[in-house]
């Protein structure tokens, strides 16, 4: 019908909706591959664009591609990269473990955009090929791989570092704010000697710190691309120069430091630079959830909680109780590191799995890695600007807990013993009573002794 | 030298210890094998002796077995059965996947102790062979599965159904002694409506019930025994009748319903019994982790923390704070929590790695199942003797909460309404007053009325 039209591959013809640029084999991977609603990310399509036009243009600088046909793959590709070809991108995750039906949904949708800029009839491959002209010099087993590294990349450089240095800084803002204040510290769970809550808030500071060099460490791995090892990494059908010139021109196009990765057996067949990515993304979120966890425990309340910290409260929290605000940002946070957690077996999972010359996880394991990075970096931004940046400390609540706290009584360990420290402490607390007063009823200290030798902003270091 | 003796297998003769009943294939597992110090448990050794003593005497049954040979290996099972020969048992985890050199260290110590108790020669093979006569009608393939599903049904019947049940126990007697005891619920870990601390304990109670149903569900896979698959689920070498008879052997041994597996392809290849019944006790750390938690955030402080609930005070808790006491039991739980979550996660992995007739991940996967079986049990009973029986509520701490809390404002509601409420426990909050006084300075409500509107006991359904 007028809704339709003919495309074909090798398989045979097949109809594909007359206002998509894909083709056949696009076609039939949707029939078959009809599993799930998770289709290729964003990051991912613009990735192969990327890809697609660097090669298409070393291709024609190699005396390879006539310089008439290059042009249309690229403004063709400028497409893909921009993004307004999406919804020509329909295939999902769940497909081959290559990634090949959308290395070809991309090498369908680009020639055949390309024809039609030509003139051309859609679906006649000419003056556009999609295997021959797009895909020349490629296999799926070297693009797909080379786009993960890309998306990765740019998707860490450009979303989760700046995110994540964000709410380092506004952690680093509120450490200084809270430089002074002195507080009650916890192990345990329970009542432990002070400290200030700029020191407490320091050591968040310090664990987000580590965790951007930490991914940061990985990086170079993943700026090694596959690109040029073709099917099974010997580099068949390419070019001597062509891996090379395609990272640099990857390179130029993304103003990152990509290389052509110096052994492409592993490139196609092994994806541990994915898995160490993944697993520095998994210590982020452990950093985080401590984070989150504290920050929410110390506004618990507001009376029957710890209520240290004071939350900005940005919603209505309950349906029925009125007034209740709930710490609803380190509960989206904590969610994510929980994810982000399972994301991370699974792609670990999966990056065992290679077999011989290719590891068929390839689609999954990049759709897991973009959706750890994606959530770490939109909740570093919503938890900076929604929580962390209105924190306000509860003074009255702070300097109760500060006076009423037994553990204060470490401080007289030198000067009357262990021993008799926990006799005060234990004093105090069965009788409820204070350490000042306990001390002196068990003949141990003035009370100007106690007040010299008791002295909260002391013990701070 | 005196100090060793030479033993034959099929690749040759080796030097084995003089003092030890095994034979040439141990010694060799012994030097290719020299990874970590995990050994096969206690529990895995037992139910293989039981299998061994079940198979030698169905052997002897249908003919195959000399009566004077069958009893010499009923003794030395006996022995392998009840501990004493535990000494010979030095095999790691990580070896063969199929635990074949375990299955051939118990053949040979089986035949030398049945050697040395008919006056023979260790190491002759005369008069029984580790493989002819011990090994009868077996494969390793279907023997270790078998012992596999052996020791868990044992473990879980015997040590951690029981174990549960007391922690089930001790917490329903809680949920009785607290029943009628008003305490302010926390949701989002924020102040809410009120509950009694009965419900709060009959929560967890549940929680337990159901895991002892959801463990007892998977018993019926495990019931299910491997034996007389031989080496690839086909039965070559067994006797029509094997499989049968050596599954009611063992359940009259053990007095539990084993039966022998419908199909021993999956017996062999699959091990969905054992990753089902990891996924349970998954099912119930999570249970633990949640009772847990509360537990020891309820007893925080004590002056600094949520303090509702008085822990016994096991052990001093910090080595420089005097009088500190920690809730270490929770600590231990919630640790042996985790690790049973990271069992579960290596137990999923393996169980899928299945390749066409064996699955070569069996003696990881009774080590890391026997482990949470154990871990569980032992955490639940210790939990329970060391610190549930123990819990106190702290009264005066659970009424000041009460009082000052300002979501006993929904009982008002249908009342006043949800904005009017909001607006009251707002101003409470913020003038730092009671709800009663924000109600009356809001002119909503006179004192009485809200004195008689807003009665916690009321509250709790
Ligand atoms: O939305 C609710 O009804 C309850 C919320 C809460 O527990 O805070
Ligand atoms: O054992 C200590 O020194 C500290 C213990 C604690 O933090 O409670």
């Amino acid at each position: 019908g007028s809704n339709t039209r003919i495309e074909s591959d090798s398989m045979g013809t097949i109809e594909v909706p007359a206002d998509r640029y894909w083709g056949a084999q696009t076609q039939r991977s949707l029939q078959y591959f009809a599993i799930g609603q998770d289709t290729m990310p964003r990051e991912m399509i613009r990735a192969i664009g990327i890809l697609k036009r660097a090669a298409a243009s070393v291709n024609r600088d190699l005396g390879k591609l006539p310089e008439e046909k290059a042009a249309l793959i690229l403004q063709a590709a400028d497409e893909v990269i921009a993004g307004t070809l999406d919804d020509h991108f329909p295939l999902r995750i769940w497909q081959t473990g290559s990634g090949t039906q959308t290395n070809m949904n991309a090498n369908e949708v680009i020639a055949n955009r390309a024809i039609e800029l030509a003139g051309g009839t859609l679906g006649s491959k000419t003056p556009v090929h999609p295997n021959d002209h797009v895909n020349m010099s490629q296999s799926s087993n070297d693009t797909f791989p080379t786009a993960m590294h890309l998306a990765a990349v740019e998707q860490i450089t450009n979303r989760l570092l700046p995110m994540l240095t964000k709410l380092r800084d506004a952690l680093a803002d509120k450490t200084t704010e809270f430089q002074s204040m002195i507080k009650i510290g916890r192990t345990h769970l329970m009542d432990a000697v002070p400290l200030t809550l700029g020191q407490e808030f320091s050591g968040y500071v310090s664990q987000l710190e580590k965790d951007l060099d930490r991914i940061q460490s990985t990086l170079p791995d993943l700026y090694e691309l596959a690109i040029g090892g073709t099917a099974v990494g010997t580099g068949l059908n390419t070019h001597p120069e062509f891996a090379d010139r395609v990272a640099q021109e990857i390179a130029t196009l993304t103003g990152l430091p990509f290389v052509s990765a110096p052994n492409k057996f592993a490139a196609l067949a092994g994806h541990d630079a994915i898995v160490q990515t993944s697993g520095s993304l998994k210590t982020l979120a452990a950093s985080l959830m401590k984070i989150a966890n504290d920050i929410r425990w110390l506004g618990s309340g507001p009376r029957c909680g710890l209520g240290e910290l004071i939350l900005p409260a940005n919603e209505p929290g309950s349906s029925i109780m009125p007034g209740k605000v709930n710490p609803t940002q380190c509960e989206a946070m904590t969610m994510v590191c929980v994810q982000v957690m399972g994301n991370d077996a699974a792609i670990g999972f999966a990056g065992s799995q290679g077999n011989f010359e290719l590891n068929v996880f390839k689609p999954m394991m990049i759709f897991n890695l973009l959706n750890s990075i994606r959530l770490l970096a939109d909740a570093c931004s919503s938890f900076t600007d929604y929580l962390v940046v209105g924190i306000q400390p509860n003074q009255s609540q702070i300097q109760h807990f500060l006076t009423h706290s037994l553990m204060l009584v470490t401080a007289l360990n030198p000067h009357i013993g262990y021993d008799n420290a926990a006799k005060v402490a234990k004093k105090a607390y069965t009788e409820n009573t204070t350490l000042r007063a306990a001390c002196i009823e068990l003949g141990l200290l003035t009370g100007e002794e106690f007040d010299r030798l008791v002295r909260p902003e002391e013990m701070v270091g």
